[in-house]
């Protein structure tokens, strides 16, 4: 280790990226982007002119951004807060709402990053175990009194919780912050922004990664009261003002006015999350019930760790993670367009009847 | 204050920006940005087939654009990193080099983020006062044991330190990071980067947003010895893996690839500063000596805030600072183009006659 590294920088625990090759070789469903491009708006909307002011700065309260999302959610845009990616707005969240005396708790199973940030703020995580069957029960929550952070639908496992169960974790503590990461939310759970008006400790955190095909632009935001809010920025401006850049800004307005696109998109996503789950069942893999552009699923003929290597070495790149006991049998894969789900479930066939 | 504030997220120093008008209907010299657009290759570089590919996260590692950045300054990719504007690399610095028992030291004049992320991460704090010339001394910090930050030149004198004396600072301690913040370096300040190899505790971060035309890109780097670089990496890791989007990527690549442009930009910014201070000069004006892309002035005749108030009445921005006694008399004014500076000169000119 560095003798330059402060303690905190030597305590920290940082997150290993999904692979992310450059070249293109492979069938990349190993980071749940999505196969689509951008909406035909987002590419209008990234003329030649913007370009040219790319040497003024961009606007640091993302003012057409705010406000193209409030819109969409029906928000005021006091409601809104929108990040260089959901990964900078949880961060954020992570120094708002946490720290000496308010932990942060989070599933033993869940998106990576939740450990890395709260080593980045050295806070006190407790870490709640999933149930047996990886569900996620709110009353495991119940008594905890720092910020709770849940994903919904949960990473990796693709399951959701029910709007009901996160608001009895609402009003069991109001001054409780509870943090619902909805990156995954518009393939299938129930989201909780309907929720943010009548609980003022309730902050959703969505990324245009996903189902707005943006992962390269990297938007992300949070919805929340007004106090809510009021605090992210608080440190946002503490950290990088101008924390999304202009195009980005454009980019994101754009994507999330094509309302058409976006259903278009998302549905096409559940369209083949159906069939790839069907044809893997009907091979004998388990596949965890998924509301997300991905699938969690195992085999008893093949481990997760060879599934992963051999589809690796025929070009298709999935995610396992080695470090984890859990979910060692497992493999997510990320559901992309048609073609790319048959030449999977093609491979996968070749490699069982190769066993 | 918000119930859900941490105590930590209470005690933060937020930053101001510049005033940033969507409007466009000011002369904007207010927040140093350039006046020229950014580079021909630039906008040659963001394709519509780059854009097409928006739905694929970015490299994490920025492999291209470290690549281009390293070229260019006859380093290593492991001598550089890069973020989403220099802001977000002095907080992985702040982050990386400094914390319990590791302070920070800066001057009292200086730019005022140093303040703000010094809070973010709860730091301790010395402010090491410039001397009445506003002359950086770096005898002030030969005895502070903790990393010491120096805008050079600095912000807003527009002042510079000579790298001697850098050096001097860097080897009366070779285990305090130095870390160097060159972002107005291109404009007539020595950089300390041939300094890199010899001295592994010394970090220069610079940034696209002056020189290079791209304020709106948000593209920062430092430069530095492998192990400062990878302690920076270690926060970035726990941060946001995905910090710089593909655009940006792409842009900046393009931007540091074109030396003649660059070199064009950068040397009418000096042609119009010279012309700009002596004009200001003989109407009375002390103007600091400035190696940066902005001067640093105050006139007997009327005070800062007047001018301040007045020029913005009058469709000019430039920047004051309220809050700051030892600089109340003084405006900051980005110098922009020809026209630009003509218009802020004839309009000074006209407002001291009305007094």
């Amino acid at each position: 280790m560095s003798r330059f590294l402060s303690k905190e920088a030597a305590a920290l625990a940082p997150y290993t990226p999904g692979e992310q090759p450059q070249d293109q070789q492979y069938i990349k469903l190993n980071t749940n982007e999505s196969p689509f491009p951008p909406s035909p708006k987002v590419l209008k909307a990234l003329s030649r002119a913007e370009l040219l002011k790319l040497n003024l700065y961009s606007d640091p309260t993302c003012g057409q951004l705010t406000e193209a999302i409030a819109k969409r959610y029906e928000l005021q845009s006091e409601n809104v807060i929108t990040g260089n990616g959901s990964d900078e707005i949880l961060a954020f969240a992570f120094r708002a709402f946490c720290g000496q005396g308010k932990g942060v708790a989070y599933a033993d199973i869940t998106y990576g990053f939740y450990k890395a940030q709260a080593a980045l703020f050295g806070l006190d995580a407790k870490i709640v175990p999933l149930r047996a069957d990886f569900t996620l029960n709110v009353d495991d929550y119940m008594d905890f009194p720092g910020t709770v952070v849940i994903a919904n639908p949960n990473a990796p496992t693709g399951m959701a919780v029910a709007r009901a169960d996160i608001q009895r974790l609402l009003e069991a503590d109001p001054d409780r912050v509870v943090i619902v990461d909805e990156a995954y939310v518009d393939f299938g759970a129930e989201s909780c922004v309907p929720m943010i008006y009548r609980y003022d400790n309730l902050l959703v955190v969505q990324t245009m990664s996903k189902s707005r095909s943006l992962a390269g632009g990297r938007v992300g935001y949070a919805l929340g009261s007004p106090a809510l809010i009021a605090a992210l920025n608080r440190v946002k401006y503490s950290f990088n003002p101008y924390n999304v850049n202009r195009l980005s800004i454009i980019a994101g307005a754009a994507a999330v006015e094509d309302e058409p696109y976006f259903r278009q998109c998302t549905a096409a996503i559940r369209s083949n999350r159906a069939w790839t789950v069907g044809e893997l069942e009907n091979m004998g893999f388990t596949v965890l019930p998924s509301s997300a552009n991905f699938i969690f699923a195992k085999s008893d003929k093949i481990s997760g760790e060879d599934l992963y290597r051999k589809l690796k070495e025929n070009g298709i790149l999935v995610r396992w993670w080695a470090d984890a006991p859990r979910i060692r049998d497992y493999v997510r894969v990320t559901i992309g367009s048609l073609e790319q789900m048959a030449a999977l479930v093609d491979e996968t066939a070749r490699l069982l009847e190769e066993l």
